[in-house]
C-alpha cells in the first residue's frame, strides 16, 4: 500500500484526541497504586517520533480547517457509488455459485471462519497475469487486511534474529518503519538520489552490514512513483537490483500501490522480471478500489526447506503468522473485492483508466501552480526546486529553510496551507530542507489557490532564512 | 474471541497444503544461489509445534473425512443467511444519515480510510452498556480484525522490554500463546485446577516472577466457559483476581467469547466489576454474530501518562499499535456488525437466544452421550472422568491413556472419531492424558454416534493401557 495513508487515517483516530487533548495541560498522575500505566513502561513503538509528528500533521489541519491541504495521501473519493458494494459481493457469491460452490458453501465462504491465506486467490492470481504479467500459482498468495498487514507478516516471518537487518530506500513509507519498529527489527536507511533508488548504493549498505556481522535479508522499495518522494526506477535499474539480490542473497520487498493509478503505461514490476524467486511483493487494492476494504496481498513464491530437507512455500510460513494476527481478511471485504475485479475481467488498469486520468491531471495541476508561481527564473535565487513525478500521489519540494513542525505552524497559520515535512519519512534522519506535496485529494480550484499560498509561504520563508 | 478458530480455518490454507505435500516426499533442495530460504532461518513462531500440531489435526480431518469430528470450534451456521449481510449494512448506513451524516460523510465512511480505533464504538459501546454492564467511554474502544488481533495489539503495548512477562491460565486458548511467540514476549503458564484458576497459584506465578527480576504484566483468562476446558470462574474469584491485580500491580487481560451463546445468565464480567481499571477487556462478534466478519473490540480504559506528566488513555497506544498493524478494520466488516447491533437494540443477548439455547441443547447431549456410552459404574474402573460445562463450546475428558497424535490416528482412522488432544493448548507442557471435545459444531445424530464411537475408543486405548 505505502499512501500518507497512516498520516490520514489518524485523523479520526484517539491518537489525535490524545494530542488534542494534552493541550489542555498536564493530567493529575493517577493516585499510588492505582492502574496507571507510564509510557515508558510500554514498547517503545508507542513512542516512535513518527506517530508524535503525525499527531502533530493531524493537530494541525484540525486547528486550521480553512487551511488548503497537500498532506492527506488519501484516493480521491468522486469515483465511489454505496451500491457498488452490494453489486460487487453479490458478484463474488455467484461467482462461487457458478464455479460449483453450493448454497451451503456460499454461506459458509460468507459468514464463517475463512482459509488463512485467503479465498479470493485464485480471482487475483488471474489479474495478476492479464494486468501485470505476474504468473503466479494462487497458493504463492496470501490475502492481508491491506498492504500493511502483508508488511508485518513478511518482516515478521524473514527477520529470524537478532543480526537481521531490513534496508529500506529511504526516504521511506511510513507504514514498513512502523512494522519494523513494532517487531524491534533493525533498520538500515539507504538514501535515494535525484532519481531514486542506486544500486551502488544498496551494495554499499549489504556490504557495510555483512561486514557489521549483520545479515541484510531484505530491501524494500516502492518503485513505481514512490511515497513519499516521487521517484521511479527505471527499468535498468530495475534488472540491476534483481542481479545485486542474486549475487548477495537478499529478496526485494517491492511495493506497488500507484502503479494502476497513474497515466501511461508502467514499467514491468520487479515481480514480472524476476526469475529467481528473489521478490517478495506486496499489493494493495487501497487506490485502484478503495481504502475501506482493507484488502491486500503478498506474493511470496520462496521455497523454503526445513532442516529434514522438507519444503513448502514462503507463503505458508506467512499465513502461519497472519493466524498469530488476524486469523483471516474479512470475507465481505474480500467478496467486494473479488466482485470489483471479477466484473472488469481482472482488469484493474482499465477499471482505473478514469482514475489514473483523474490523478495525472492533478498532479499536473500541482505541478503547473509550481511552474506559475514560482516561475524559473527564480527558482535558482531562491533555492527552491521539486521534481516532476509522472504518476502517483507524491513530488519532492526542495526549499532552502528547515521544513520542520515549527515552519509548518507558520505556513497554516499565516499562508492557509498545509504539506508534509519530508524529515518524517527519514527512518535515521535527513530531509530536512524538502517538504512532501499529495496531489490525489485536491480540487483544481484547490490545487491552483494551493499553490499560490504555497509560493508566497516559500518566498517569504525564504527571505527570512537569507 | 479464543475458540479453536484456529484450529478450523487453516483447514483451508496454506499450511495445510504444505502438510499435505510433505507426504509426497521430500523436495529437492534449491541449487545453490537460488532463492531457497532455510526454514531455521525464518523466526521462529512459524516453527511453534502448537501450528505443526495444528496442521496434523487438519491433515488427520482431511484424511478421515468420514469420521465424527469433536475438533472444530466453529460456530454453527445454520442461522445464517446471506441477506442479512446487506440488510445489517443498510441499516448502519441508514443510521449514520439518521445522527446527521451527509451522503458524503457516509460514502467516506464506507469507502475511505477509517479511524484506526473504529468508526462504531458508540454503537460498542452503548451494546456494552445493555447487555454487559459495561459502561466505558467510546474513547476507550479499539475496534479490531477479531478478537485475534486485539490480542496482539495488548500484548505490543504492554510487554515493553525482555524483562516483562505474560502469565496465561495453562491450558489455553492457543491464539494468545501465538501472539506472545509472534513477538517473542515471555510467558509463564498457571494452571488450572479442576474448577479453573486459583488465585492463589496465580499470586505465587507473581511472585515467583518477582523473586526471578522480572515483572508480570498480565493475565489473560477466559473467566466463562473457557477455550478448552469448559471452566468457569466464580464470582468469589472474580473479586479475588480484581483484587490480587491491585495488589501486585497487574492487568488482567479477559476474553470474553462465549459469554452470550451459553444458556442461562452469565457471571457479571470482571471489566464491569472492575473499580481501579485492573481490566483489559478483548470482545469478540465470531460467536454472537459470525466468524466471517474478523471483528472484535479491546476495552482499554486505563491511563497511560508520560514523563512529562502527560496523559491519554491505553486505547490511544493501542490505536498507535493498530495503524501499524492493519491501519483500520474493514469498513463493511463494522458496518455489517453495527447493523446488527443496532437491529437489536445492542442486546446481543437476545439476538442470541435461539443460538446459546442451541449450544447449551448441543453441549447436553455431548454430556447425554458419555453418560450413556460410558455409564457411570464403569468410568472409576477406566480410569476417564469428564467435567460438565454449563455453556460454551467444549469440555474435557481424561483418559488413562496417552492421548497424543498417534492416538487420534489410531481413533481416526479404527474408531471414525477426532477430537483434539489436550496437550495442544499446554504451553509449558502438561494435559497428555486428556481429550477436548467441541460440542459448537455437530448435529444431535452426529452427537449420539461420535460419543458412541468415542466410547469404543475410549474402552480399547484404555485396555491396551492396562
Amino acid at each position: 500500500m505505502s499512501g500518507g495513508d497512516i498520516d490520514i487515517q489518524q485523523a479520526g483516530a484517539g491518537t489525535l484526541d490524545d494530542t488534542l487533548d494534552d493541550r489542555a495541560g498536564p493530567r493529575p498522575e493517577p493516585a499510588a497504586g492505582g492502574a496507571g500505566l507510564r509510557k515508558e513502561d510500554l514498547h517503545a513503538s508507542v513512542s516512535s517520533p513518527v506517530l508524535d509528528t503525525m499527531n502533530f500533521l493531524n493537530e494541525i489541519t484540525l486547528r486550521y480547517p480553512e487551511a488548503i491541504s497537500f498532506a492527506p495521501g488519501r484516493p480521491y473519493d468522486g469515483f465511489f457509488d454505496n451500491e457498488q458494494i452490494f453489486t460487487h459481493i453479490r458478484r463474488f457469491l455467484d461467482h462461487l455459485a457458478a464455479e460449483g460452490s453450493t448454497p451451503q458453501d456460499v454461506r459458509t465462504a460468507v459468514f464463517q471462519y475463512g482459509p488463512t491465506a485467503g479465498q479470493i486467490r485464485d480471482v487475483l492470481a488471474d489479474s495478476l497475469r492479464v494486468d501485470e504479467d505476474i504468473d503466479v500459482p494462487p497458493e504463492s498468495i496470501v490475502v492481508t487486511v491491506g498492504a500493511q498487514e502483508g508488511m508485518l507478516l513478511v518482516l515478521r516471518a524473514l527477520m529470524g534474529g537478532p543480526d537481521d537487518v531490513l534496508l529500506v530506500s529511504s526516504p521511506c513509507y511510513v507504514g514498513i518503519t512502523g512494522a519494523a519498529r513494532l517487531l524491534d527489527v533493525t533498520l538500515t536507511a539507504v538514501e535515494e538520489r535525484e532519481n531514486g533508488i542506486s544500486c551502488d548504493d544498496v551494495e554499499a549498505a549489504i556490504l557495510a552490514e555483512h561486514a557489521r556481522g549483520r545479515r541484510p535479508r531484505a530491501f524494500y522499495v516502492v518503485p513505481d512513483h514512490s511515497n513519499p518522494s516521487g521517484t521511479t526506477m527505471d527499468l535498468k535499474t530495475r534488472h540491476a537490483l534483481l542481479d545485486l539480490a542474486a549475487r548477495h542473497d537478499f529478496l526485494v520487498l517491492e511495493d506497488t500501490p500507484y502503479r494502476l493509478v497513474s497515466p501511461g503505461t508502467p514499467l514491468p514490476t520487479l515481480k514480472s522480471l524476476d526469475r529467481e524467486r528473489r521478490v517478495v511483493h506486496l499489493g494493495s487494492f487501497s487506490k485502484t478500489l478503495f481504502p475501506g476494504a482493507r484488502v491486500g496481498f503478498v506474493i511470496a513464491d520462496q521455497r523454503v526447506v526445513d532442516a529434514d530437507g522438507r519444503g513448502g512455500l514462503l507463503a505458508d510460513e506467512i499465513a502461519k503468522i497472519k493466524s498469530m494476527v488476524t486469523v483471516n481478511t474479512s470475507s465481505l471485504s474480500q467478496a467486494a473485492v473479488a466482485g470489483a475485479l471479477l466484473a472488469s475481467d481482472g482488469r484493474l488498469s482499465e477499471l482505473n483508466t478514469d482514475a489514473a486520468a483523474y490523478y495525472g491531471r492533478a498532479m499536473s495541476s500541482v505541478l503547473a501552480g509550481l511552474d506559475r508561481t514560482i516561475p524559473a527564473d527564480r527558482r535558482a535565487a531562491l533555492g527552491v526546486r521539486w521534481n516532476r513525478p509522472t504518476g502517483g500521489f507524491f513530488l519532492r519540494l526542495e526549499v532552502p529553510f528547515r521544513a520542520d513542525n515549527a515552519a509548518l505552524t507558520r505556513s497554516a497559520q499565516d499562508f492557509g496551507v498545509i504539506w508534509t515535512p519530508m524529515s518524517y519519512f527519514y527512518p535515521q534522519g535527513g530531509g530536512e530542507h524538502a517538504i512532501r506535496l499529495s496531489t490525489s485529494y485536491l480540487t483544481t480550484a484547490e490545487i491552483e489557490e494551493g499553490t499560490a499560498r504555497l509560493a508566497r509561504f516559500i518566498a517569504a520563508e525564504s527571505a527570512a532564512a537569507r
